[in-house]
């Protein structure tokens, strides 16, 4: 195992089953987006038949790493996240040169990585993905016997997964689709983000570290480096590979789904890609009006407006009230100072965007901040425009990937119904109103069955910016928002993408998985005869 | 509304939006396949652009009819069933006429329907589906408050449902797809398979008729009839579906599969396909021979082979008991006689799939059975080779629909992990061993983990056609098997097929929707943070 990427002579490689493998395929350096500057380290690039020795080597870790106790797996996750914490200073400080986010916000999200790994090992060890069901034999049934039949989930078997620019933690290497993944029994194959090439490396050694150190195969996790495109390709057409977790752009969600669809066998693929997160201001929610034009002014710029649910459109009442909403946004937005981009080229797709907006007709700049100091630091933003050139307009349906945000004047609440039947599927749904008037709660309680079908998690006052990891969030929501909506890619639920079931039919008790044993040695909450019998836990 | 098409002068039409609507893309007849003669009914076909009219009622009636209660979707249910039985008798009369399975399967299969329906409308009540997950607000939880959460599975929207050729009821217009998809909240739109349009008929007009009678949407269900490849591709194509439900070839499936991948949105598919279902016969489960051997003529020659379950290999042991045993079967297979099978078409095509596979190099004749009388009732007929050949020769893993069997001569346990290694995915894999038989038992411990990876169901004893439908069941499996490993056509589970996972933020209760109310207005089990919560049930 290699050293930590702050000795700056070292040349540094992917983690392939248990060690380090040097790349045939060329090498980056990671890109300081505050100055444009290149780091000194180098990181090798794997080639797409090197790629291969880490799906060999999970698929080998599989059948042993499938079947252990889910104690073992609870401990291999707390490791996983004991190790990630002792290195919390390092990641730090290396994720604040590689992408440009302030030490508070990384500070946060380590903390939440960690704790998303916890929370992991803890879903492991119930077992309540497990799914048990049973119905023992009834042999005396009419007109034929009920034979014994006991249904439990497995793991799907090796996952590829893609981390997100945005998140260097938290949806990166010990991110969510890792964390779930390895709870759920699969091995995983890491692509490591090219923007934060060192983060992933201090990372993937914790992971690989407390692989080794619970005795677990090493194929078990592996982190590669590699031309994005090809070997992303690669992977997902490997087929070892037996599902997918990606975080990014629609178009490179897109060009994974159709290589797994085209397999000889096809794969699935949760590929979470593209939201402009709507927010909805009803009237007499603008007597709060300079609170909420704070509360938007801080959603929109946060992490310089590069997150998953960062405010995209801005549903404004027409007239005296919205217009002075929206000057309450232009005044506060202006005494906002840009922040660093993740990447130059985030940074250019940025300004792109936000010139072909600017650019079309209806469409005017409302609010404007100021840029920030160095390099890629764009100001903030708000355009605006009416709610037939919103629907006529298919490019204003498009996510502008940072702080831009289109604010969209209506007339009345048939041209918000109109305009939510009109967008595509979000991750968010935001509705500002004063629940003691009962206008706007009729409002409110006509659009939100349109909501419900466009959007997986529905707010009422606050921002999605902001995702609480637990048991009842959604982070999905239909496509484009994600590859499948059936689906979320934070939260405990998350688990349930890499399952499927199984049913084992009058196999005799020792012969039977430990989890649909008739003397229950895992203590799992189990359905018997379609009833849940409760875990007797400790 | 129609009459039923015992009526032989009447043209009958698509059920559409609670009407008859005369097609314009011909007319097909029902051809009864014992005598390769028409029936003399007529039924119209709808053209692509009719079809629309379907889906447009489905999308129009989704609004309403997923926001009924839990006892009303139970009592629809409740009501259909109800209704189809009380056409038993002239549903079983023109299903007869139809496919040409006897009397006696075609009862058990209705018996089975019915039940089906009553199944779901319990699962519909209960609501366990719903999957509701509660995290109150902890507005004192440091660093963050933690808002309130509270999530619930939500119907996807309009389904279009293909049913099977082989179960004219349990597969078909009021089949599990059906019952699962009502059940969950999707209105259903059916294409009737050609070859028993008047069984869909008198089966679509008692769903039909339980709509009416429940005060419900008229476009819930609607029943098309159509050229199979045009209206099929138009519905899937259609932007108004949200998923599909398909149970056929595998050709068939994978069409269906490639033009929900390639739509804008697109959508889930669920198909089942193709499995030849493996048969391991353990050395030692050959001391009763005589009764396996009985066991597997009656498994294969079943429904003449046309069971998506039907074993299609059968692993023996060489040496001189295997010979026995295989010579038993020859015996027992020399007294049965063929019975008629669906259609002239499936019976074409599996003498096509015969004649191929007799003349593969390597693969003998064993047993063959006599031609049953009339038209479409090939002889049962069972080969052999080795598991050298069948590795080899990828013609050997595909389906032949219709009683034709495979015998694969194995030489010890190794061969045997060889063998399930090379196999495509499966519905179904059965061992035979003598559970005291300390060998028998190792060999089948080595290969349970490969055929987990490999089948939706295991058997230990016992033939894998006959599903029990029930809340433990599992009709799925990897692919080629299924287009979606994650799921089950059959059984409760097969529900969760037609949802997805909704989160509500902050929502006071008022705008709340029922399933996650603090009041637990429909008695459901919850989650509340993290820990099931049963409900209290009457």
């Amino acid at each position: 195992m290699s050293t930590a990427p702050t000795d700056q002579d070292t040349t540094y490689h992917s983690l392939v089953d248990g060690a380090a493998l040097a790349g045939t395929a060329g090498s980056i350096r990671a890109v300081n987006p505050a100055t444009n500057g290149e780091g000194e380290t180098e990181f090798t690039l794997l080639d797409d038949d090197q790629v291969t020795k880490a799906t060999e080597a999970a698929e080998q870790a599989f059948a042993a790493y499938r079947t252990i106790t889910p104690q073992q797996r609870s401990a291999f996750l707390t490791a996983a996240a004991a190790k990630i914490e002792a290195s919390g200073e390092q990641i730090i400080t290396t994720a604040m040169a590689e992408t440009g986010l302030p030490q508070q916000r990384l500070q946060g999200e380590l903390a939440r990585t960690v704790n998303q790994l916890r929370l992991f090992a803890k879903v492991a060890e119930t077992g309540d993905h497990l799914g048990v069901r049973i119905e023992p034999a009834l042999p005396d049934r009419k007109p034929l016997p009920r034979p014994d039949l006991r249904q439990r989930k497995l793991a799907l078997g090796p996952v590829a997964v893609f981390g997100a620019s945005n998140f260097p933690l938290a949806f990166s290497v010990a991110g969510g689709d890792t964390a779930s993944a390895l709870a759920a029994g699969c091995p995983v194959v890491f692509k490591a983000h090219n923007a934060h090439p060192g983060t992933s490396q201090i990372v993937g050694q914790a992971i690989c570290a407390a692989v080794a150190e619970q005795g677990l195969p090493s194929g078990v996790f592996s982190l590669v480096y590699g031309h994005g495109k090809e070997v992303g390709q690669a992977l997902v057409r490997d087929p070892r590979i037996k599902a997918v977790g990606f975080t990014g752009s629609r178009s490179g969600g897109t060009a994974l789904m159709e290589t797994a669809a085209a397999r000889s066998e096809p794969i699935p693929v949760y590929a979470e890609m593209s939201s402009i997160n709507p927010i909805f201001v009803l009237p007499s929610a603008l007597e709060k009006s300079e609170e909420l034009a704070s509360g938007f002014v801080t959603s929109l710029t946060g992490s310089a407006g590069q997150l998953c649910t960062a405010p995209g459109l801005l549903f404004v009442p027409e007239g005296p009230a919205g217009d002075a909403f929206v000057e309450q946004i232009s005044q506060q937005l202006s005494e906002t100072t840009g922040s660093t981009m993740l990447t130059p080229g985030i940074c250019a797709s940025r300004k792109r965007g936000e010139e072909t907006l600017a650019e079309l007709p209806g469409v005017a700049q409302v609010a404007r901040g100021a840029e920030g100091s160095g390099e890629n630091a764009p100001a903030a933003a708000v355009y605006s425009t009416d709610v037939s050139t919103f629907l006529s307009t298919a490019a204003l349906s498009e996510e502008i990937f940072g702080s831009v945000c289109l604010v969209i004047r209506y007339a009345n609440a048939a041209e918000l119904t109109e305009a939510v039947t009109g967008l595509e599927g979000q991750l968010t749904a935001t509705l500002h109103l004063d629940e003691e008037n009962a206008d706007d709660v009729a409002v409110a309680r006509n659009l939100l069955p349109h909501l419900e079908l466009k959007a997986g998690r529905i707010l009422v006052g606050g921002w999605p910016t902001g995702v609480d990891v637990g048991d009842a969030i959604v982070h999905g929501g239909p496509f484009p928002a994600t590859s499948d909506g059936r689906s979320t890619s934070v939260g405990t639920l998350a688990i349930d993408r890499w399952l499927r079931p199984v049913a084992y039919q009058n196999l005799p008790e020792a012969l039977q998985p430990q989890e649909v044993r008739e003397s229950n040695p895992w203590h799992l909450t189990r359905r018997i005869n379609g009833e849940y019998q409760l875990a007797s836990r400790k």
